[in-house]
């Protein structure tokens, strides 16, 4: 899986192409709107919110009321098993191609914490070493190395031990998985995966061969020591809108081998500080707020790198107010300040001249360092033992409690 | 893994066709010699007959002795290294597509057997039961389910349990061997595995995947448990000819992931009862002899349907004699009968037409009664605790004993 934050590129000519492996904006950046109507999904619009508020009895996540997660597949349907007393269970991963994480790495994880809370449903995160060792000039056991690392990054976050599984491809494929993974095989041409991702004939069968890794984690009998006897639950997978195509792959084979289709919940990119259509990239550090910066990192970045909006003299800010639709520390604010109210007066203020730049800058390094802090708490916490808990291959004990 | 005897096609064009699913030939029969050329394999030659014979201290096996084994990667180097006192271990396998083996399913595994017992090395049987999924008709349950069917053969032939591990895919891909299989694939493009399987872009990606699968049991260190240590150990690859392809490419993938290439030793293929140009289908059990079939099934298929070179009429015979070039009962006593002296008078009467096709068969119902008849009674002594014995995935407790 690549993270929430893929490498975005402008083109110079207005097509935008969306994959896992590239993001290329059009000129006005992401069109989300177009991306939808082109992948054939759904709209995740205020009644279905509304409706996933009331069913489980709390807040929609701030990534729902602003629309970050914007877009699903079936997600009416996942909502009507769980009305009817059903369960489900989710699926999310990462693919571990850098040792620290940036914030919008933590992104889906945040928000996949919040659906396990929410829906108390199991979870299963994939750590695709195998795809970053085919896509990346990585050895063997160094995507498994960085795997394990990001483990501890996404146990920080706070999942549930009683009903998470996290496991590394290159230690966990075999078996049922395997089996799963030759039964979609099976079903999918090779024209059919240039189709969807784009392969060349000059790619390697790596490649080729690496989406049914990712599809099968949308079955349940891929784990038959976790879900023994529920080869029918469903599966919702929290992800960003790049990794589409996988799915869409997933659902189309899924009936001819006799699976139940994977509900999708989908989010937009979250953007580099330099604005959204430029390339948020490993090998500058500075494009990116990682889990490992300390808040003076966290302060230079932000006062010297996020994008403003504001204008260019104190005066014209004063008389024209900020471009909120470029501005990055308002973008970032509107993944991270969980206050409504709060963002809200910030976002008037500051549109209206009557906030400069420096204040909003300063207002989210304190957002991001306490989110950090807290994160970098968490993190230190995280023994080796509770590593190879989460990694265990054993019944959920608390699957759906 | 296919077998010693595929489906054999005669084209109408001269150009022949041999790939692991096809083997089609020209218009006077399989052509060796240009295989070899166009393989780009050595052929075995005398002196290197002489030399197993000599290192191993016991008279070559007669497929050696009749060039039925006729063509070899590398040999000369396995032949170095043991002849300095060290060690190699062979691999060998199997596709399971049917229920029971006929004789042509048996000659590498025979041809296995003399070699584990004649350098006292290690084994390992592939059972690729995915890959039979995959080009089949069956399901993963039925696949897994020929699989062990077909160890239970395998075993029958007097594998020496002490030093040989048979495996399904299906249950034994995964870790190091998954690792492996990733390797590899990272290092071969679509384009060349469509050059040297012949795949197009209507196949199925299953297909496209395949390969690494069979390349790896060529690494020792594919096998963790087993060769633990021993990751330079060299392989040696009995299989027929039609297997080349999956190690030309292994051979050119190995050293860039820092692997020993495997040395083959090859067959010619096993010939139908209607002769070397016809199809040896598995819908027409009279196209050859199981391990399964009775004396009397046998008398009567050698009888009625093994091709004769023999004249029209006993008078015609007497004068002419027999062709032995087409004679399907004289190729199966080549591969069968153990007595040289006894097949040389037998070819040379029946050559000067002193011999009647009757007479031949006659002869050759004995053998082959005789080898179904010892096979039968050791598969019916093959337990299933012997099968998870040989399966068991465990250090082999007399590997070079």
């Amino acid at each position: 899986m690549a993270s929430v934050a893929p490498e975005v590129e402008k083109k110079e000519e207005e097509e935008q192409v969306v994959n896992p492996w590239e993001v290329s904006a059009g000129k006005g950046g992401i069109d989300y709107d177009k991306l939808v109507d082109q992948f054939g999904c759904q709209r995740l619009d205020a009644p279905l919110i509304d409706r996933i508020a009331r069913l489980t009895g709390r807040p929609p996540h701030r990534f729902l009321r602003r629309g970050l997660f914007f877009a699903h597949r079936d997600l009416n349907e996942i909502l009507d098993i769980y009305e009817k007393g059903d369960k489900f269970y989710l699926y999310t991963g990462r693919g571990p191609s850098s040792e620290a994480l940036h914030l919008g790495h933590l992104v889906p994880f945040m928000f996949t914490k919040y659906l396990q809370d929410a829906f108390k449903v199991p979870l299963v995160i994939q750590l695709t070493d195998d795809e970053k060792f085919l896509w990346k000039n990585l050895t063997v056991e160094e995507s498994k190395r960085l795997a394990r690392e990001n483990a501890k990054d996404i146990i920080a976050c706070g999942f549930d031990v009683e009903r998470t599984f996290i496991f590394s491809d290159f230690n966990f494929v075999g078996g049922a998985f395997y089996e799963n993974m030759v039964k979609v095989a099976r079903c999918v041409t090779y024209n059919k995966v240039v189709g969807i991702f784009g392969f060349t004939p000059e790619d390697h069968i790596g490649k080729i061969s690496f989406p049914p890794v990712q599809a099968v984690p949308s079955f349940p009998s891929s784990f038959p020591k976790h879900f023994s006897g529920n080869d029918q639950l469903r599966c919702l997978i929290p992800c960003a809108i790049d990794q589409d195509p996988y799915f869409r792959m997933t659902r189309d084979v899924a009936p001819r081998i006799g699976y139940q289709k994977p509900a999708l919940i989908e989010s937009r990119f979250f953007p580099a500080l330099q604005g959204e259509n430029t390339k948020m990239s490993a090998s500058d550090p500075n494009s990116a707020i990682y889990v490992t910066d300390s808040t003076k990192d966290i302060k230079t970045k932000v006062n010297k790198y996020a994008f403003s909006g504001g204008q260019d003299s104190v005066e014209l800010h004063r008389k024209l107010g900020a471009n909120l639709e470029v501005d990055v520390s308002i973008k970032y604010l509107n993944f991270f300040l969980e206050d409504d109210d709060e963002l809200e007066r910030i976002k008037k203020a500051y549109k209206e001249g009557r906030m400069l730049t420096g204040e909003v800058k300063q207002l989210l390094v304190t957002v991001l360092s306490e989110m950090v802090e807290r994160h970098k708490r968490a993190r230190a916490r995280v023994t080796e033992e509770m590593v190879d808990a989460f990694m265990a291959v054993r019944p959920l004990p608390n699957m759906f409690g």
